[in-house]
C-alpha cells in the first residue's frame, strides 16, 4: 500500500491532512479517489492506516482508521559519511543506503575529492537529496526519513566522531583489522550509533587516515575485492545490519 | 595498478599480447609506455605482473615479470538470478554484483516482467553485460571475470536449481524462513555453489513462489524494509559472503 510522510503538524487525532507533492502524487499519479487507503505517517512516533474523505484544490483529507506500530526500523543507527563521489553517485547511495537501512548520512569534503563544492548550489543539492531519501524511505516501508547533514570539511567530520559509539574508515590498503571482528565486537558491547566514513574514487590520503585513527576511528578493509566508492557504504551497512539482525533474521 | 583479462592464448610463458579495446584503454587513455607496468590475467589460472617492451599497431607486447597467485575469488560461489528488470537496472546489478564477488549471472522473464525481452537484441544485450562484468572485475582486482547466462524463462531458471547447493527466492511476503539461518546452515554443510533468485519490479506470483519451492528453493525474506529489485541481489550476495568471511574477515 502507498505510503507518505507527512509534517507532524498534518497528523491530527482522527484526521490526517496530505498536502503538496503528496497529494498531487495520491490523487494524480495513484488515481485514488475517495474511499481510497493508504497509510500515513509522522516519521517520528506515528503511523496510521487512513481512508480517503475528502479531495479538494489539490489537499486530501482523511480519517484514521487504525494506528499502526512502527516495526521497520533498525534497532542500531548506522549512518554513512560520504566524501562527495562524482556525478550523481552520491543519489545512489543515500536511495539504497535508506533502503537497506541507514539513518543518516553525512556528506564531506577530503583531500582527493573531485567534486567542485559549490556552497551556493548546497540548499538545492540537500533538498534533492532529501527528496531522494523521503521517496526511498516510502517505497522502503520505513517509519523514519534518513537525516542528511550538511557539507562538511574531513576535519568537522573528525570532530563528530565522539558523539559515535564506534567509528569506521573504509581504507583498501588496510591489512590488519578485520572488518567483521570489530562490527562483531562493537554489537556485543551494544553499540547502538555506528559511522562507516567513506573516501571518494582515488580514496584516502595516509594523512587523512592517520588523522582519522588519532581521532578514534578504526581503519578497516571490506575485503579483498575492491569496492567502488559508492558500493562500499552500501556494503558495509548491510554487513553491519546483517551481523544485528536485521537483514532477514527474526520477525519478532 | 590498472588490470586487464585478457585472453589465454594471449598469455605466453615469458609475455602477454594485449590487443583491441584493452590496448587502446592501456595507451590512449592510460597513457602508458615502453617501460610502463601493468597486470594480466588470462581468468583461468594465469595472472602476471608484465613490463610493456613494444607497442606497435595497436598491439602492446609486455614481458612477464612476475607471476602472481590469484587470491581475490570467494570460496563460496554465487549466482545471481535476476528477473530483467526496467531500464538499465540490470547493468546496475551487474557491475556491483561482479564488485561484490559474484561468479555469475542468470537473467530470466518471469510473469511480471515488464520489460520486453527481444531475442534479437539479446545478442548485443548480453555483449554489454559482459563488458560490464569485465570491466567491473578489472577495477575490483579480481582474477576472474563473472560469467552471463543467456535469458532464460522461469521455468528454464527452475530446471537449473539441482546443480546448486542450495537456492533461496527473495519473496516480501515470506514471514516463516530466517534469511541469516538458512545462510548459515548451508555454510555449515559446506554449500559452495549458490543461487539466490530476485524478481521483477512487482515481485514473483504465488504461483511461481509455488513452483520454485516444489523445485528446492527456499523462499526467504531479506527483513522488514522492501528492497528495490536491483537492490535484493547486492544485499543478499553481501549477506551470504560476509557469513562466508569474504567481507574484510581474514587475509591469509
Amino acid at each position: 500500500m502507498q505510503r507518505y510522510f507527512i509534517a507532524s503538524k498534518q497528523f491530527g487525532d482522527n484526521r490526517v491532512t496530505i498536502t503538496d507533492d503528496d497529494a498531487h502524487h495520491l490523487t494524480r499519479v495513484m488515481r485514488a479517489e475517495i474511499g481510497d487507503k493508504c497509510i500515513c505517517t509522522d516519521g517520528l512516533d506515528r503511523e496510521a492506516l487512513v481512508k480517503i474523505v475528502a479531495i479538494e484544490k489539490g489537499i486530501v483529507e482523511a480519517e484514521i482508521i487504525e494506528r499502526l506500530p512502527m516495526t521497520a526500523e533498525p534497532a542500531v543507527n548506522v549512518w554513512i559519511a560520504q566524501s562527495l563521489p562524482k556525478g550523481d553517485k552520491l543519489e545512489l547511495v543515500i536511495q539504497k543506503g535508506t533502503e537497506i537501512g541507514a539513518v543518516g548520512f553525512i556528506p564531506f569534503v577530503s583531500e582527493r575529492t573531485v567534486v567542485q563544492y559549490d556552497a551556493k548550489k548546497e540548499a538545492k543539492r540537500v533538498e534533492r537529496w532529501g527528496k531522494i531519501a523521503k521517496e526511498a524511505a516510502e517505497q522502503a516501508h520505513r517509519n523514519r526519513i534518513p537525516a542528511i547533514d550538511s557539507v562538511r570539511s574531513f576535519k568537522q567530520l573528525l570532530s563528530l566522531v565522539s558523539e559515535f559509539d564506534a567509528a569506521w574508515i573504509c581504507y583498501e590498503q588496510e591489512e590488519g583489522t578485520t572488518f567483521r571482528s570489530l562490527v562483531r565486537e562493537s554489537l556485543k558491547n551494544k553499540a547502538a550509533k555506528l559511522l562507516i566514513i567513506v573516501g571518494p574514487e582515488g580514496g584516502f590520503t595516509t594523512g587523512e587516515v592517520e588523522a582519522a585513527t588519532a581521532a578514534g576511528v578504526k581503519s578497516v578493509s571490506l575485503g579483498r575485492r575492491i569496492l567502488r566508492t559508492e558500493t562500499a557504504a552500501m556494503v558495509g551497512l548491510t554487513c553491519i545490519l546483517y551481523e544485528s539482525g536485521e537483514m532477514g533474521d527474526s520477525f519478532e
